[in-house]
């Protein structure tokens, strides 16, 4: 299979990175990120959660942060919610731009651990998302399966457990007469490798087919790259990623330190490139926004090739001094 | 091509690393450092090089450190040497496992700059290097080409210029009538992308068949392990790697800090074994490395696995918890 000849890739940097920062970051500086990161070409940016201001404190001001940006005109500017309640309020928010969203879980504990909700039990209840969207008039973009590899709490998930997943997800699109244009297999904790990746991908599309399929990668292990490599080679067009890294988790690490989050936006925009896959994304001013991401954090991140810089920089150096 | 059932690396991290941190780091906790690496199962250590002390005061004491090692029979503890006299130095240590090693440049910029010499001057003296070594009784055991993918003095390195320089070690075998058992590619400032790495493992092959391609890769612009899995795919079974990603070069980054060094050993041996591939490491005990390298150095290190733990810790907590 050949490479994929432009690749599409979503941004989740001001969401997955600010949801586990302290509190207290400026809205002024999470929406001048927010702007780099347009800037950069970045054709859709989801910038804040809906969610429970007790439990994510740090996206309580999420309605300001979206009425604070300076919007570009073609880019998406999407929000995340996970009931019906963070539906409402982000239905509430004019510069959100609404997209549909369905979630299922690969894994029982972990749903049980997110929603108080059997995995079975959960995805049941997407039905009932399918006709709120349908209600609101909001086009369902996507779905999800999270833990698509492997979790935490149940250990390694199964080639066929995951296939029965996607089976029922299949079921439910017949079922209401819908047509998903996405799937996205997540890599939750971190517990994908290359060619897991590869046969995966292959059982969505053979329960889904037509449905073009996504990825979410996690850099948890440090082959997150390497992945979304073996994605690539196998033509997969379409990855979540956080600039700079940014994201992760304080409580799936080991004692010595938190664990890495996304897999990170300008080394994947780099791969591409060099493989000769378009991105629409300007890498140098991605590097920008990822630069000044680590700034705004105040410590290091985790992104390599900010830390190095691009190899265009060095052609045109060479270019000159020769 | 398949995966090789088995893979040599070789440990690199208390040279590449210790070379570029501050000087001043006591030999008992390096020494505690191989120690730990050779219980791990690491077969191969490069221990320190004997190089001027003036330029690299970090390895001023090589000789103390190899004598204060508590060797594990079996693992081999090798050194660097860049000219005659650190080679002297080195023999004169008898803890030291004298190995013979080839150096060829794709650049000449960087071969003027780390030898004074042209590239086409510094490969001829690789003549007298092989009579130096057959007159010592010491095998030649690897030779390494240097910037094989690029060189941010020169710029891309053509696969013609690789080429070129493959042919002339090709010509040197010939001439001198020595078996070479293994030749390095080295990404010395990170210049690969996996495909380049298949495109230019396959020169090798095709002008030194019979001998065993290696790959020293660097991290520095996050795509190692993507260049590792992609290697292990077109065959490759030896590669060089650094624990916790040890190394980097304070030099070669863009302003808001250093850039990234080798490939990271516990997230290379990861993947091999999540990929089904046999290393002879054990990974846990390589962590344990990795960690105590992270306590000696005193700062977060690059390494992902490192701090967020293997799958099998997991798995083991999953099957006791179910």
């Amino acid at each position: 299979m050949s490479l994929p000849r432009h690749v599409e890739i979503h941004e989740e940097g001001p969401r997955e990175g600010f949801q586990i920062e302290p509190p207290g970051f400026a809205i002024g500086e999470r929406a001048a990120l927010v702007e780099a990161l347009a800037d950069a070409g970045c054709a859709q940016i989801q910038v804040a959660s809906f969610v429970s201001p007790k439990r994510v404190p740090q996206m309580a001001d999420a309605a300001e942060l979206f009425a604070a940006l300076r919007k570009r005109a073609g880019t998406r500017y999407t929000a995340l919610w996970l009931n019906e309640a963070g539906f409402g309020r982000a239905r509430a928010v004019p510069q959100v731009d609404l997209t549909g969203t369905l979630y299922f879980y690969a894994s029982d504990a972990f749903s049980r651990q997110n929603n108080g909700r059997s995995a079975a039990e959960f995805a049941a209840e997407q039905r009932a998302w399918v006709q709120r969207y349908r209600d609101a008039g909001i086009a369902v973009d996507a779905a999800y399966v999270m833990t698509a590899f492997g979790c935490n709490l149940e250990g390694d998930v199964s080639e066929d457990r995951l296939d029965g997943v996607l089976a029922g997800v299949a079921h439910l699109l017949r079922d209401e007469a819908l047509a998903l244009p996405k799937l996205y297999l997540a890599d939750t904790v971190g517990w994908a490798n290359p060619h897991a990746v590869r046969r995966r991908v292959d059982l969505v599309r053979t329960r889904l087919p037509g449905v073009r399929v996504g990825l979410h990668l996690h850099d948890t292990r440090g082959l997150g790259i390497a992945n979304a490599f073996a994605a690539l080679e196998h033509g997969v067009d379409l990855f979540d990623a956080s600039v700079a890294g940014l994201g992760g988790c304080p409580f799936c690490g080991h004692a010595q330190g938190s664990a890495a989050g996304n897999v990170c936006t300008e080394d994947l925009v780099f791969l591409c490139h060099e493989l000769g896959i378009a991105t629409g994304i300007d890498l140098e001013r991605l590097l920008d926004a990822a630069r000044l991401a680590e700034r705004i954090v105040g410590r290091r991140l985790e992104g390599k090739l900010m830390h190095a810089g691009t190899l265009d920089a060095w052609r045109r150096g060479a270019r000159v001094a020769s």
